[in-house]
C-alpha cells in the first residue's frame, strides 16, 4: 500500500490516496521516490491546460529516488543523434501540439490513473520507462538534486546548450521562477557580460542577482514595449534572450528584444493554449527562434553531469529551495506557487525524515 | 536624360519616364545599368504591400551595371560580424516590420521618387549607397550574373549558409520560383540525398528536377496537410525546410514538415501583411526557425564569389532565364510573372543590344 497524490480533475486540490502500484513491465523501472520538486508545468496541467482526457493523473516530474532494478535499452535515431534530446518513445506529442499523458501502472478506486511527463513523482513509488531514468552519483543529496529533474537543467541548459550563450555577450531572461533563475545562472556560467532579468514581480530581482543578473526590468514600471526598453539598454537588442514564463506575448517580446543580424531567442516557457507569432521580417532580419525541452540535455548523460557540477560547486541548487514539506502538504505547495507567495522553489521530501536518513545510510 | 520605370501608385502599370538623376552624394555611387531581373519582391511592393508612403517608387533590385566611381567605407558592427549580413545603414526596418523605401536621387515631374531595396534598378542609371554595390569579375556576362543580385543568391544561400544543409540530409523546398529553384540547387550543392519540391503549379516540377529535386508534391493533389504528407515520405519529417513562397500559412507548413529534435526551417518568402505563427511545442520539440535576407550572403564578398562559382560552372544561372526584354516592356514582364505564365525568370536587358556589346567591349 503506497501513498500517492491524485489529481482527479482540473482546478481541484489533489487528493492523497492509498493505492497499489502494478509491477513494472518490459523496459520499465520501479522507483522509491525520496524527493521531488514542484514545477510550473504541474500547475499548468492542473489549472491552465484543461486537456480533455488528461485526468485523473498523477502529477510531479522532477524526482529523485532509489531504483529497484536497472534495465538497459537500445537507442533510437533521436537518442543517437547528438543534435537532439528527444526520443522516439518520448511522451511529447508535438504534431498535435499537446502534452500527452500516458498509461501508468497506478490504479485507484477502480480507475486507471494517467502518467504525467513520463514520471508522476508525486507518489511514494512510481513505475517509469527506463528512458526516463538517469543514474547519478549515490553520494548526491536526493533532496537537492531532485531539482535537476526538470527546472534547473531546463533553464541552465536553455542558456548553455540551446542558446549557446557566448562569453562577453548580452542576454535577457524573461520570468524569474526556478527556470528563469537557472537560465540566469546559465548565462553567467557561459560568461555573458550583461544579463537583464525581467519579471513583473520585483521580489524576484534580489535572488536573480545572486545567480548573476546585472540589470533588472519590471515591465509594470515601463510604458514602452519591453523590447524597446531592452534595445535602448543594449544598443539595438541582446545577443540572446530566453522566455521562461510560458506566455506567447512574452515569447514575442523576447524575440523582438534580440538584436537583428544574429540574435537568438529560446522558448522555454510552456503553453499550448495558443500560437506564438511574429512578423516574418523579424526572422528575415537575421534572428533565430528556438525552443527546448529540458534545456537540450539528454537526460541519461546530462543529469549525472549536472549532479557532478553541483557536487563540484559549479552550479547552485540549495539557493533555489524555499520550502521543505511532506507529500501530505502538496496542496499547500501548489497554492504557494500559484499565488507567487514563495520566493523560488518548493521541495517535497516525501519519506518521513527517519526513513530518509535510513535510505541515505543504505546507499552510503 | 535617362529612361526610368516609375511606379506612381500601387496596382497600376509602371510608366517609362525620362528624367535627370541627381549626382551621387557622399558614399554614393552612380551606376550605368546593363541588366536586371524581376523578383517577386518587386511585385509584392506593387500589388500586395500597399504601404502608405511607398510611392512613387522606382522598383527593381537585382541589377548588374557599370560603376562610374568606387568608394570604400568603414564597416559597422554588423558588417564586421561574420554571423550577419545586415548593416547598420541597411534599408531594412525590422522593428516596425516593414520595408522602408528611402530617398532616391530621382526626381520626375517635380516629385521626388523613392528608392526600392536600396537599389532601384528599373532604370538606365541609378545612384546607390556604396554598401549596395559588389565589385565582380569584369569578364562575367552582366545579363546573366544580374540574377545574383537577389533571387539566386537568396535561395542558394538560404540552403547553404542559413539552413546549412548537410550531406545525406532530407530537405523540402516550398515554392519553385527563382528563389525556390535556387534553394533546390543549394540543397543539391550541399549534398542532400532527398529534395522534396512543393508547388501548387506542377509546371514547375520539370525545372526543379534540373536543379536537383528528387520528389515532387502538389498540395492541390492532396487532402492531408502537406506536413503530414512530408512526414510520411521521410519517416517523421525533413531535416531542413525552406519557405520560398511568401505566405504565412506555408511558413507554418514548412516548420511542421521538419522532424522534431533537430529540424531547421528557414523563412525566405517575403510578406509583412500578417504574422507567422505556430504552437510553442513545435519549437520546444527541438525545431529551429530562422529567416534570412539575401541568403545570408554579405553581398560585397558573397556576390563576387557566386559570380566566380558561375564562371567555374558550379552554379547554374542560364537555366533560370526564360525571357529577355527591353526596359520598355517592363509591364509585360510583370504581367507574365503575376500570372505564373512563365517558367522561371525574366531578365531585362535595358540597353539596346549594340550599346550592350559596346559596354562589354569597354570592359574586356
Ligand atoms: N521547456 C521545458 O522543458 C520546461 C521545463 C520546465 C518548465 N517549463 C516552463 O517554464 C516556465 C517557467 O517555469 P517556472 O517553474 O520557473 O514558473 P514560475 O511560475 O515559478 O515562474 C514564472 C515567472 O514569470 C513571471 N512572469 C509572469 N508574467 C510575466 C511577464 N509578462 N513578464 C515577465 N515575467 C513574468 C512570474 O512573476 C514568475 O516569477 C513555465 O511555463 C513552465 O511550464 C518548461
Ligand atoms: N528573403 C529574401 O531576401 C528574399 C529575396 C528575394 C525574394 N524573396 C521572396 O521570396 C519569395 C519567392 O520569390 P520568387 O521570385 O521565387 O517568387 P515566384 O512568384 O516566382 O515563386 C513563388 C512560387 O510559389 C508557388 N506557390 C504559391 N503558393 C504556394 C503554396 N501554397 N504552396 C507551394 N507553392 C506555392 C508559386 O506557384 C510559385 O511557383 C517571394 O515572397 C519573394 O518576395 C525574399
Ligand atoms: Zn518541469
Ligand atoms: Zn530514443
Ligand atoms: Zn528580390
Ligand atoms: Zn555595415
Amino acid at each position: 500500500i503506497e501513498k500517492i497524490a491524485v489529481a482527479w480533475e482540473p482546478n481541484k486540490p489533489l487528493v492523497i490516496e492509498e493505492i497499489e502500484v502494478a509491477p513494472p513491465q518490459a523496459n520499465e523501472i520501479r522507483i522509491k521516490m525520496v524527493a521531488t520538486g514542484v514545477c510550473h508545468t504541474d500547475l499548468y496541467h492542473l489549472f491552465e491546460g484543461m486537456h480533455e482526457g488528461g485526468f485523473p493523473v498523477v502529477l510531479g516530474h522532477e524526482g529523485a529516488g532509489i531504483v529497484e532494478s536497472v534495465v538497459f535499452a537500445g537507442k533510437c535515431r533521436f537518442c543517437k543523434n547528438p543534435k537532439s534530446n528527444h526520443c522516439e518513445k518520448g511522451w511529447i506529442a508535438d504534431r498535435q501540439g499537446e502534452m500527452s499523458p500516458a498509461e501508468s501502472r497506478f490504479t485507484c478506486k477502480g480507475k486507471k490513473l494517467l502518467q504525467f511527463v513520463g514520471t508522476s513523482t508525486f507518489s511514494e513509488y512510481t513505475v517509469v520507462n527506463q528512458m526516463a531514468v538517469a543514474k547519478i552519483d549515490p553520494a548526491a543529496p536526493l533532496d537537492k538534486v531532485c531539482l535537476l529533474g526538470c527546472g534547473i537543467c531546463t533553464g541552465f541548459g536553455a542558456a548553455v546548450n540551446v542558446a549557446q550563450v557566448e562569453p562577453g555577450s548580452t542576454c535577457a531572461v524573461f520570468g524569474l521562477g526556478a527556470v528563469g533563475l537557472a537560465a540566469v545562472m546559465g548565462c553567467h556560467f557561459a560568461g555573458a557580460k550583461k544579463i537583464i532579468a525581467v519579471d513583473i514581480n520585483p521580489e524576484k530581482f534580489e535572488m536573480a542577482k545572486v545567480f548573476g543578473a546585472t540589470d533588472f526590468v519590471n515591465p509594470k514600471d515601463r510604458s514602452k514595449p519591453i523590447s524597446e526598453v531592452i534595445a535602448e539598454m543594449t544598443n539595438g537588442g541582446v545577443d540572446f534572450s530566453l522566455e521562461c514564463v510560458g506566455s506567447v506575448g512574452v515569447m514575442r517580446s523576447a524575440l523582438e528584444s534580440c538584436v537583428k543580424g544574429w540574435g537568438v531567442s529560446v522558448i522555454v516557457g510552456w503553453t499550448d493554449l495558443c500560437d506564438f507569432a511574429a512578423r516574418p521580417i523579424q526572422l528575415i532580419a537575421g534572428r533565430t527562434w528556438k525552443g527546448a525541452l529540458f534545456g537540450g540535455f539528454k537526460s541519461r548523460d546530462g543529469v549525472p553531469q549536472m549532479v557532478q557540477s553541483y557536487m563540484d560547486k559549479k552550479v547552485k541548487l540549495d539557493e533555489f529551495i524555499t520550502h521543505n514539506m511532506p507529500l501530505a502538504q502538496v496542496n499547500d505547495a501548489i497554492e504557494l506557487m500559484k499565488n507567487g507567495k514563495w520566493y523560488i522553489y518548493i521541495l517535497y521530501v516525501y519519506i518521513i525524515e527517519d526513513l530518509q536518513t535510513e535510505l541515505y545510510k543504505d546507499k552510503h
